[in-house]
């Protein structure tokens, strides 16, 4: 046991006060973990599209003062009492959503969605006394995601901790604990591309380039990137995207230019934009017979997914997913053995890192669409 | 080869002069196949609802004098120039919809939506000349999705004739050629429930049914049918349905009944009404995280299919299929194997019987939602 268990830490972390305005480098006290709870050193961390959409806090249940952070790579400290699974020393992933073993989702094969552990983006507590473990003068600051990795120590559930293979370099496959397994799963998982299928990927950010490396690793021999961005071109073709598309550049839907590129329809796509029209383009570009579209964009609240029935009776198949349907403990170990393997590449996501001190760099970056992957070095 | 190859033969056709009117018993010419064609002697047909909806013909292309009927068991009585996978005596069910062997759909796996002949309701003539094989007096009267059963002699497509058991009883498996197979696939080939599995059937009519018989041989352990005719109830028990809906019953969504029935939703379900209202409940009421719902039933023309799209991110799977997903000649002979087999009971979805000479009856009793399938004799 190290020499910080079952007291309180004291440490750096970003705290968010208000929506939407630069996050404070504060120190914060860290209680030792509960029953179920192990207590993390982070050392490395990057900042989610997740994070910035409810720090903005725009028709999202505004809770402050919050520490946000969900994607990230660090150490046991610490285990709460009658832990087992982990123990101090053990390098982890935290993950937003949750593992707990038991419930109907997780003795399914096929859901990733546990019922006592699923993400839950208003709960700023613990689950065990739905308190909070951080606080600054006694006064609680609300975690985020179960993970609230912009501090240097951080409390979670043990159902949302990976413990992965001490070898992995952790400034790396920091990024393994969001988005790029969901747009890689998304692909590997569910959309399952064939050796020599066209796939087709809505949304070219960080998402839905590992959706496109995903594509790669399955032997696509097309893959065709939809952004309305064209500042996302370049940095695609590294991705393995083969053609590129910008809606903006056609009079018709880009459904139909896809149908016509491909001789009726694209074998697999994968939307990760959010936007209920790119999800309905998605769906209507596959191919009859045997198209799959799956869907991992999160939409808004008041959306409408629309088509025409016989679109499905052609036996399309339409699906969603939820974090690349990867199981967070059992699964995200393997996913990070991909990236040791050499199967998988994680460096071409990183395009910036940056110390803890400039935290609100990486927010810059992200809302100006700039880069993929910003590296947060929590020591440094 | 039989006395009559090569020559025309003279015989008895039920022929449809106009919309909705009582078919009229003619004798027709039957001429000889082409290439890659052959001529059937029907023993057994039945009618199927798309007999009806297209002899009614409201809103669809009118096209008479035609002679319809597609469901059958037959033998072939000689082959077109050139044909070898036939030969005269095989027994044979002829099908709406065929399987070319040779296009993208026919090579893949997963599609029986053959490019060449898939199903084309509004065709009336052979593929091989654009020419009818019936006439009377030499006025051509047109064929009907390949099949026109409802003549003693047709001539079909051989990519749409399914060469099966000749020990099969032809006045039991001709119900394998449409609605049945339609129903079955679509449990066994699509929404594949697991054994101890719920399953929601919506529309107990023959097509909703078979679905319920295909649920019952993979195990499924509860089979929830849904319809708006609660005298089908009754017969929906023989078919292993284990709780019945009529959605007039509730106040709420039909989708919501369903839920709250079985703890978070259904692990499959199966829509065969064509009721653009009910593909949107039967979505709508499977378990998030694993739940399959696959679509049957033909919508109307301007139907549009509405859901929130996190009803899909929540892992949810929205299929379609066409014909239960079987290739008519790869798979139909396997489908009378499970009969042949004692696996499928057919026999509980023939209500009626009767000779060809009183075949205006079948029409009525479909109209009355009489029974589920009429077996029409042609000798008899």
């Amino acid at each position: 046991m190290s020499s910080t268990a079952g007291q309180v830490i004291r440490c750096k972390a970003a705290v968010a006060w208000e929506a939407a305005k630069p996050l404070s480098i504060e120190e914060v006290e860290v209680a030792p973990p509960q029953a179920n709870e192990v207590r993390l050193r982070i050392l490395f961390t990057s900042l989610c599209h997740t994070d910035v959409y409810f720090w903005e806090a725009k028709g999202q249940t505004p809770l402050f003062p919050r520490i946000y952070g969900h994607e990230a790579g660090g150490i046991v400290e610490s285990v709460g009492p009658g832990v087992t699974d982990l123990q101090p020393g053990d390098h982890v992933l935290p993950v937003f959503t949750g593992e707990c073993g038991d419930c109907r989702h997780c003795k399914s094969e096929e859901s990733n969605m546990c019922d006592l552990l699923r993400i839950n983006t208003d709960r700023g507590v613990m689950l065990t006394d739905g308190k909070s473990r951080f606080s600054i003068n006694g006064k609680p600051i609300y975690h985020f995601l179960g993970g609230s990795t912009f501090s240097e120590y951080t409390v979670c559930h043990i159902g949302t901790v990976a413990k992965i293979n001490p070898a992995a370099p952790l400034d790396k496959v920091c990024i393994l604990s969001c988005g790029i397994s969901t747009g890689l799963g998304a692909a590997l998982n569910v959309a399952k591309p064939q050796k020599g299928h066209t796939v087709a990927v809505f949304g070219l950010g960080a998402v839905g380039l590992a959706a496109a490396e995903g594509a790669r690793l399955s032997g696509a021999s097309r893959i065709i990137g939809v952004d309305l961005n064209p500042s996302r071109f370049k940095e695609a073709k590294k991705f393995g995207v083969t053609e590129l598309i910008n809606p903006k550049d056609h009079d018709k839907p880009v459904q139909q230019v896809i149908i016509e590129m491909t001789d009726g329809g694209v074998d697999r796509s994968i939307e990760c934009t959010g936007n209920v029209q790119a999800m309905i383009s998605a769906f209507e570009c596959v191919h009859d017979g045997w198209g799959v579209a799956v869907l991992v964009g999160v939409p808004s609240k008041d959306d409408e997914f629309k088509t025409h029935p016989m679109n499905l009776l052609n036996e399309r198949t339409l699906k969603g997913t939820f974090f690349g349907n990867y199981k967070p403990r059992t699964d995200l170990p393997g996913v990070v053995e991909k990236y040791m393997n050499k199967e998988l590449e994680v460096e071409k996501f990183i395009t910036h890192s940056i110390p803890f001190s400039e935290i609100n760099k990486a927010f810059d970056y992200m809302l100006k669409g700039e880069g993929l992957r910003c590296i947060i070095r929590m020591e440094g």
